[in-house]
């Protein structure tokens, strides 16, 4: 194999790649990149076998000469240094050539890096994708939505479903549902599709893949393919696949947890809101608990508060847009409430409580595309 | 005590203080910050007792009115939850108020927070310093010389007083030298005083010292007054007192360290030098050694190489500006190398050896103000 390629392109996907390599896996030549020139182009491959992305660098582009192939073929390097290696090699353009064993030279200007390659022939094989079910979403409405549900997924082992985020499709909209079991985060969206009568409930895709994949995706309005089957869920643009393996076993059904009468509801300004939550978080957070009450006072205005009484107490007044119903005490996890205020991009929100025991909702007041469910805590 | 603040100027004097308060300490008062109210304004300190800060905020400054004092006195608040409350206070303005058992209100807009305070009798005096040998420097240059000495020092506490930067001042020229034994940065730098005969030269200031003064002093051409005694050092501007122990003990004279002839001198780009070695660290840098090869090639050209066999081999060639003298092999800390160059300001160096096991020299070619030593490797 040999090829001379530009520098910045090949970072650029070097990069891309190198999200799904782990130096933790188990498998030696995962800790590799694999690199295949052809008479089409480049194609890098990283995978941890959870998360797939491939990237391809063409001969040419927008009538730029990307790629020169002076010999077709296939190597594996390490990708710890590889990435760190070409970010920092001198001159625009880059060879690489390799010899026997593996072992492969790549030159930039006066430097050259000998390094010891692997096999190609041990790299596994990407998984195979039947593209029945396929739609489109445009990138930048992707991003949004992964930002908006991904925080909320569990980070405990104890129930691995819940480090997913559930997607269903239904009749041209997708539902993106992701819960710790003390809080929920749902989003809505439409999207494209050729295919009559898609349809699909249980998909389940890791936090981790969607958090990477938010990385590389760019934030523009173009359409991104996604193919979904029984185990695998493909993302798919002009030069790039990213595969993640879905996981295994039934989402818990949350549609029947989000409650449809409250008894009491405030309309509150989203930034005051967070800001009077975040202060009041910063006696409770040491304690771990992050507990912080909530209270009615009349008169449109409520009372957040928080103790820790070593240190001190809290008091913060906001004065809301409207009350309605009922008079209100609630205990919440205050750091919950931060997270989801932080992604909510209205200006306003309307916060729908059934009583002091029981889950309630944010939604942002200008829109029904999303919602946050919490758990009341405690404190007595 | 109870007064009305400006929050910004509140909020810079804080954080400030807070560079001396280490969580660590096993002092509880001094995990606090001592606040002072008087008739001419607001006096704040912080200590781990071997550094020491105290900023004060005026009662008015430049026609703007900072602080509005209502009643005198004095109290310690606990500086980690303080700093981060302050800032994070809604209005611009914050009242703070002492009641009885030290019990502590602040207040801003709509935000109230009771903190319990510490007694202030409790909090140590400050060291008093006799102002006998006073100097002044620019507080620009005084940076510059901290970031040019200060990395060297050493970081183990085997032999502390390498931890600290010497000072030495003779006839109006200050000479600042860091060593951890393998490395060694020297900087001159002319000072300005009124003492007849100021003289000193073993005075050894902690690195950490220097480095959170380095983050207080801002950036510009006003002077700094220092103040040196046995065992403290002050350095003093308008508004802020900034106390550091001096380390016990005598530094190593390292003057008859610096060889004075050499047997190969190169002339070097220091950024073309700096990236090369940057590369060749790549791949050694994993085995910690940071062993880096260089050899003169003949036709002014220097190769630097590094091997790590399990990865491989980087090989960099350099076209040197002018070589003198006898060819070389030698092999030397890259990391050590690079901590330097990144340092120097100037655009070309001169790299001075005297054999592969004799310590080398680099120096600035337009300035004798600064050199640095490094210890060779052997690799046999």
């Amino acid at each position: 194999m040999q090829f001379v390629i530009n520098r910045d392109y090949f970072v650029h996907s070097v990069q891309h790649v190198s999200k799904a390599i782990s130096s933790r896996t188990t498998i030696p030549i995962l800790t590799g990149i694999k690199i295949v020139a052809d008479h089409e182009g480049v194609t890098l491959t990283g995978s941890d076998s959870d998360i797939s992305i491939e990237c391809f660098i063409p001969i040419e582009e927008d009538d730029q000469q990307l790629v020169q192939i002076i010999e077709e073929g296939s190597i594996v390097l390490q990708a710890k240094f590889f990435t760190e290696i070409v970010k920092k090699l001198p001159e625009d353009k880059v060879e690489i050539i390799v010899q026997d064993q593996f072992s492969t030279t790549l030159r930039s200007g006066s430097s050259v890096f000998n390094l010891n390659g692997l096999d190609p022939e041990e790299y596994p094989r990407l998984p195979q994708i039947e593209e029945e079910n396929i739609f489109q979403i445009q990138n930048d409405l992707l991003k949004n939505i992964i930002r908006q549900t991904g925080f909320a997924v569990s980070t405990a082992e104890t129930r691995p479903i819940l480090t997913g985020v559930n997607w269903q499709v239904d009749n041209g909209l997708l539902t993106c549902t992701a819960t710790d079991s003390h809080r929920l985060a749902m989003r809505k969206a439409t999207i494209e599709t050729n295919i009559d009568g898609l349809n699909f409930s249980n998909v389940v895709i890791p936090g981790k893949s969607l958090s990477e994949l938010n990385k590389i995706i760019e934030d523009n309005s173009e359409l991104l393919n996604i193919v979904v089957t029984e185990n695998q869920i493909l993302f798919k643009s002009k030069n790039l696949l990213f595969f993640s393996r879905l996981l295994d076993g039934n989402y818990p059904a949350t549609n029947n947890m989000i409650p449809q009468h409250s008894k009491t509801e405030i309309y509150l300004e989203t930034k005051g809101f967070l800001q009077a939550i975040e202060r009041a978080l910063l006696l409770s957070r040491d304690g771990k608990n992050n507990v912080v009450n909530l209270k009615t006072l009349g008169d449109g205005e409520i009372e957040i508060t928080s103790v820790t009484p070593e240190i001190g107490k809290v008091t913060e007044k906001i004065v809301t847009k409207q009350i309605n119903g009922e008079e209100l005490r609630i205990s919440f996890n205050g750091k919950n409430i931060i997270d989801a205020l932080k992604i909510i991009e209205s200006s306003e929100i309307k916060v729908s409580f059934t009583g002091a025991m029981s889950p309630f909702l944010v939604r942002p007041v200008d829109h029904e595309n999303s919602l946050h469910l919490f758990s009341p805590v405690r404190t007595y």
